[in-house]
């Protein structure tokens, strides 16, 4: 999809690949499909197990359905309820644990023991990873050569898939990815050339709080060329801008990639840019922009 | 654009015609166009004038930009403010009045008389209905017969628009409309065989407010099959479930269409069904089922 006044704000010509459109409303569906159909008849017997805040959940457990195996979804017990609610509309055995790492690292492995369902990932999987490529590949199928592709970056499995694919298809495509400042541990790992692992600082892009993984960040390292930080306000305006514009609800983790555009409008001034908008699963009673009574 | 999801709740297969994507967000353009576009060159020159309580004066503003002229646009100074901004940023020029139809008529009528400006209704214009009926001549062109077709009511220039376009391409094919139950004039009038003006009372589907015209009335009588009347609470109700599966902005006249094919499931099972998504200019800081601190 694309937009003069979203070209005229952002000074490029973009078009919008809308993966909020996508089956469970986010990108995470393909890579899941890709992890779910990869398994022999013996591990699907036993289904599969994941930890995620929420689409990537959403995304095995329709995949996991579609298989007809079992999909175990821990998730933290603070996930927005309308992804609590698709997760389980989706014919998933949800388990609840506390919001930290080490609480989602531990259930899964009991989930495991219990089960022997095989863990998939929610980004650090190389089923993941080239299922998430598919948009990319999609993308520059649809539209042709692009001068750049931007998309948001946490875990780093669209962004890895992103960089695989363009880099397979239109190799002359610079790759881009668009960070929250308040979580910019991609960021800072692309300057120093190692992982740097994220601390828990707040963002409204939840999506994006995960560090990037040992299969994702040396295809990023190697395969993006830069990688743009934005503000929790920027971010809040590109959402509502797409939203009123575009009238596309888009979730503010896919707003991320478009506040990275603006704010790197300079560079890609006149650009052929491709913006993956990576989901549109956003709480509708708590908008960033309304402020609620306490 | 289609959804299973969408197909699951209103037990029918839904093709929704997306005019919220339409340029100025709404159907409202291709009338306008159409109007601006039939102008003598002298006629032209004086520009054009309306009454509207937004889609159509933005709609009036960008087309009557894009031929070059002078679009002056009353508007109750109730109308929300993101309509107002839309109208100016199009370009034209905004004159206020009371919230009453006598005063826009009134104020209308001043403007015709200092600029020689010509009057382009809102709806009950034969160039603007048969703008209108694009809609459904795209749609049914793009996905072949459809056993119903569905739009929301108010003035009835969308409504007859398409009650014609099917009749010509489509004859078979039975037209649906969707009104609030509070501003009911449309159904009373079809049941009664004339026109019945709408009082004032409030629905959240603002732009259907209008009663039908001289115009509108009789291709309404003639060639729409019935006219289903949905509550404020139904068309909340279809617009969140809109915007929550399908990611789409919807305005609540677009709601009501939506609302309406909910509540008549019974006669329209297993149909294939066109729902017209007339708009999806919607005021984001005011959403219905957010309740805001007095």
């Amino acid at each position: 999809m694309s937009s003069r006044q979203v070209d005229a704000w952002l000074g490029c010509r973009a078009v919008f690949k809308c993966e909020n459109l996508q089956r469970t409303g986010a990108f995470k569906f393909r890579g899941a499909c890709n992890a779910v159909r990869s398994l022999n008849d013996a591990e699907a017997a036993c289904g599969v197990v994941t930890h995620s805040s929420g689409n990537h959940g959403a995304a095995l457990a329709a995949a996991a359905g579609l298989r007809g195996i079992t999909a175990h979804v821990v998730m933290p017990r603070t996930a927005p309820s309308v992804k609590r609610a698709a997760v389980e509309g989706y014919g998933a055995n949800v388990i609840e644990c506390e919001p930290t790492l080490a609480a989602r690292e531990a259930t899964t492995g009991r989930v495991m023991d219990e089960t022997g369902a095989t863990l998939i990932h929610p980004f650090d999987d190389l089923r993941i990873i080239t299922g998430q490529a598919t948009v990319a590949l999609e993308l520059l199928n649809e539209v042709g050569e692009l001068d750049t592709i931007v998309c948001p970056v946490g875990g780093g499995g669209l962004a890895a898939g992103t960089a695989l694919a363009t880099l397979f298809v239109s190799p002359s495509t610079k790759v881009v990815l668009g960070e929250p400042q308040t979580v910019d541990d991609a960021y800072r790992s692309f300057q120093a050339g190692h992982i740097i692992t994220a601390d828990d600082s707040p963002t409204i892009a939840d999506g994006l709080k995960t560090s990037l993984g040992e299969h994702t960040f040396p295809i990023i390292r190697d395969h993006v060329s830069r990688i743009v930080t934005v503000s929790e306000d920027e971010i809040i305006g590109a959402m509502r801008f797409i939203w009123t514009r575009m009238k596309l609800i888009i979730e503010p983790s896919s707003a991320v990639a478009v506040a990275a555009v603006h704010k790197d409008r300079d560079r890609l001034s006149g650009q052929q840019v491709g913006i993956i908008i990576s989901g549109g699963n956003v709480d509708l009673d708590h908008l960033p922009w309304i402020n609620h009574p306490t």
